[in-house]
């Protein structure tokens, strides 16, 4: 029913789907200091978060349209670049973004119980049989 | 700019938009054991993850008709009930959502660096000016 195509194609999409709402946090936090667009990826890249320019522009610009950040054109090393930070309503938000991330995350592990969040093999379901 | 209305529905959005992801994720972890689907939306909530019938029937739905989870009806206590839980698909692909999950922690974790994941003031900026 599943040929692997579908099924590596399924978990990017997955993949996206919970990396989503997790890379408007990290943009956030990341913001709590200016930044301007290449420095805030390579921030991002160097804690472990690589990131598109094609999905973190669109995102920096929705970001700003919500009003969550702010932005400003300046010079720095002879060329013009934005600089991104949080703005009033942003430093209101993300702390609460952070409690429900927390709150997830502790929940998750509860889920999890003893088992290992990396890469454990799933025990054999009881009765088991293919559908 | 902003209205309260407008900031805590803004606020919601963004959660909602955070949490759509890590439901999946939480939702096929509790998976690894069958469950009918009120007693996984209880399992759910005393783990710390309350959820809406309205959202968790459809999700359910979904997961299984991209062949994560199998279901069937069965009799209990004279009821007939749908029970689901991973399929063979869902038990490949969980363990890497799981470590990606891992690995987006991680990252915010070092985002934030010694600032508290919980509801902690951000420090002013540098150089502040309202917008």
């Amino acid at each position: 029913m599943h040929t692997n195509a579908t099924s590596s194609e399924l978990f990017d999409n997955l993949r996206l789907e919970l990396r989503r709402g997790c890379l408007v946090v990290a943009v956030l936090a990341e913001l709590y200091r200016e930044h301007y667009g290449y420095a805030l990826r390579k921030a991002l890249g160097d804690d472990g978060l690589a990131i598109d320019e094609n999905t973190l522009y669109p995102l920096l610009r929705r970001l700003e349209s919500q009003g969550l950040l702010v932005s400003q054109w300046r010079e720095e090393e002879k060329r013009n670049k934005r600089f991104y930070r949080l703005s009033p309503l942003g430093e209101e938000v993300l702390p609460n973004l952070l409690a429900e991330w927390r709150e997830m995350s502790a929940a998750l592990e509860r889920i999890l119980g003893g088992r290992s969040l990396a890469a454990d093999p799933a025990p054999a379901s009881q009765d088991k049989e293919e559908n």
